[in-house]
């Protein structure tokens, strides 16, 4: 093998091969990127063995081949060249070293054979629809919050995408829940996903494709089957085994009845939920919400540390209300309005709690109440 | 007490004090900040029993009076409210508690009586004198990267500062090594400071120092004794112990026989240091450097990652020398290079070598070859 290519082209390609690679590991192999030139081409892939990155670059390929080496290695050195350089890699087959030479500057890897890589066996997708960038973002940013850490609740480690129904039609949906708040987020249902199995996308998944979303222009091509996920960019296509577990049914949870309505800035709300937080000791983190005509009180009392108040300006037409909540989840789920004012939705205060943008029903957030 | 401060003096004042509070400390008062209002002032004082700070900020103070709060607290309050805020700070000394109101926020923290708080004894200083800003910083930046930070050789936790002869005058010298590396950085002999007793400076002191330095124009007042430091700048003033111990005679260590003279762009140096270093192993960082006729070749060879050489134009006119350095010191001392070309002199591969910018002698470093 021996190619050349550009240095910023080589970078970009690699960074996104090294963040899959886990960075401990027992199998060699798997600290090792594939690199496998042909044509004009460059294929860099990586695996973790849950999910596999391929990303494609163009290069001058004097001589098709391919073979591995350590993706952070490999990463570390390009990241270290100078801008604009021309890298040329070269692997006679005989030492087991690929050379990497840059200017004056000459590196010898150490390889491990090619024929060793776990490369992900291809699968049959039942569905497959394109997306565009933004919308895949919005559907997995909003949601990716609330996903579980808890690794007896396996089927809540991830992002639940599927179809379902939405005022009489259908809709792409993101749901991911920890049992203690839960976002929903529909997008229009593009053509191809009508039949789509619903899939649980693990959480490190939805980080990696965090990174093919970047660009507002990009149109994802994703295929979906009973196991797999599969994201592709034009250079990156990202395979993803999905969770296999049964993701809960998380209708129930959202509150339909919540009729109690308050309307706030979303962003002054965020503040002031974090500043009476100072004060709250850091197992419980409660905050208490006192709501009386169009005023919002929000208050803690920690014995240990002291006390915090501070009043609002809401929109709020019911009977007193006094309901408590974490802190912490107050402030996510306040951090997810962009657009509108914040609208909270609740019963009682032992009742969960319904949040949306203003009349804005494809993005919903479940919150339970704490005593306080 | 009772008085109104602007939320930006406020916080400037309490961000130095919380700094030196300890965030693990068995002592509850500890981690308090002692804040006593008289006249149109205000002081924020914070100690960990080693190092004293005391910040004055202008404040209305409509009753004079002192108590302690938690300074992580008051800071991450501050820190939270809005900019351009007026604060209130009242103690009534009846409930045990400061309240803190701004605009519509209230809090009322847990005080600890205020003549629990331990305020650092008073001393003589046999030495008084005053140095501008960017005096110090430099003295202090250029050394400090040598601290040791083995605790069984605590008489190297820190810069030693004195007076010492150079060039036939005397000159204000600080002074940091771990054993493997040394720097040496002089200044002008400030007037008043001739008879000042040399003191070792502890790390975390050097750092706190560091915030005092900020602005060019800022006169700093320094006050040494045997067992103390201090440096007031107008509105903070910092006092320390000094470590108790007797800094080694470290003139022995600094070659003075040196002549083989490599002059090198400390930038390019430093650039490919870090990347042949990329392939040593995590614990040697081991790397060889060959000299010949105006020609450096910086090698890493490491049995299990690869190898790497770079190649590199730098002025040097006498025999063949092969050396090896750790990597990271390396880098260390280029990068204090700021103004000219790096400066090696070496003897022989198993002796120190020296480093400076260009022909300056007032910054001198000295680094420990190692067998490669």
């Amino acid at each position: 093998m021996k190619l050349s290519i550009e240095r910023g082209t080589l970078l970009k390609a690699v960074s996104q091969a090294q963040s899959v690679v886990e960075r401990r590991n027992t199998i060699p192999i798997l600290a090792n990127v594939l690199i496998e030139a042909e044509g004009s081409e460059v294929h860099f892939r990586a695996t973790d063995l849950d999910i596999e990155v391929v990303d494609k670059a163009p290069a001058q390929v004097e001589r098709a081949g391919a073979t591995t080496v350590s993706a952070v290695t490999l990463h570390e050195i390009v990241r270290k060249l100078p801008d604009g350089a021309l890298v040329t890699l070269t692997d006679d087959g005989a030492n087991g070293r690929l050379s990497v030479t840059a200017g004056r500057s000459q590196f010898n890897l150490a390889t491990l054979p090619k024929e060793d890589f776990p490369v992900m066996a291809s699968s049959e997708y039942s569905s497959n629809f394109t997306a565009d960038a933004p919308v895949l973002r919005r559907l997995f940013d909003k949601s990716k919050f609330a996903i579980s850490t808890e690794e007896t609740r396996y089927y809540l480690n991830g992002v639940y995408m599927h179809v379902a129904e939405a005022d009489g039609g259908k809709v792409l949906r993101c749901v991911a829940t920890d049992g203690h708040r839960l976002a929903r987020i529909d997008a229009d249902l593009p053509a191809g996903a009508e039949d789509m199995p619903g899939v649980i996308v693990p959480r490190k998944t939805v980080g990696e494709l965090r990174k093919l979303l970047e660009d507002d222009d990009t149109k994802i091509a994703v295929s979906v089957s009973e196991t797999k996920v599969r994201f592709a960019a034009p250079d990156i296509t990202l395979t993803s085994k999905v969770i296999d577990g049964t993701f809960p049914d998380y209708t129930r949870v959202i509150p339909q009845g919540n009729t109690r309505k308050m309307e706030v800035d979303a962003s002054e709300f965020a503040a002031a939920v974090d500043r009476v937080a100072t004060v709250s000791s850091e197992r419980s983190r409660a905050v208490k919400m006192q709501l009386d005509e169009d005023r919002l009180i929000l208050s803690v009392n920690a014995p240990d540390s002291g006390a915090a108040e501070e009043e609002l300006a809401v929109a709020y037409g019911d009977e007193r209300l006094e309901i408590g909540f974490n802190a912490k989840y107050l402030l996510e789920i306040a951090s997810q309005v962009d657009r509108e004012n914040a609208v909270f939705l609740f019963n009682s205060a032992g009742d969960p709690t319904l949040m949306r943008e203003g009349n804005d029903t494809s993005a919903v957030y479940v919150v339970m109440p704490m005593r306080v």
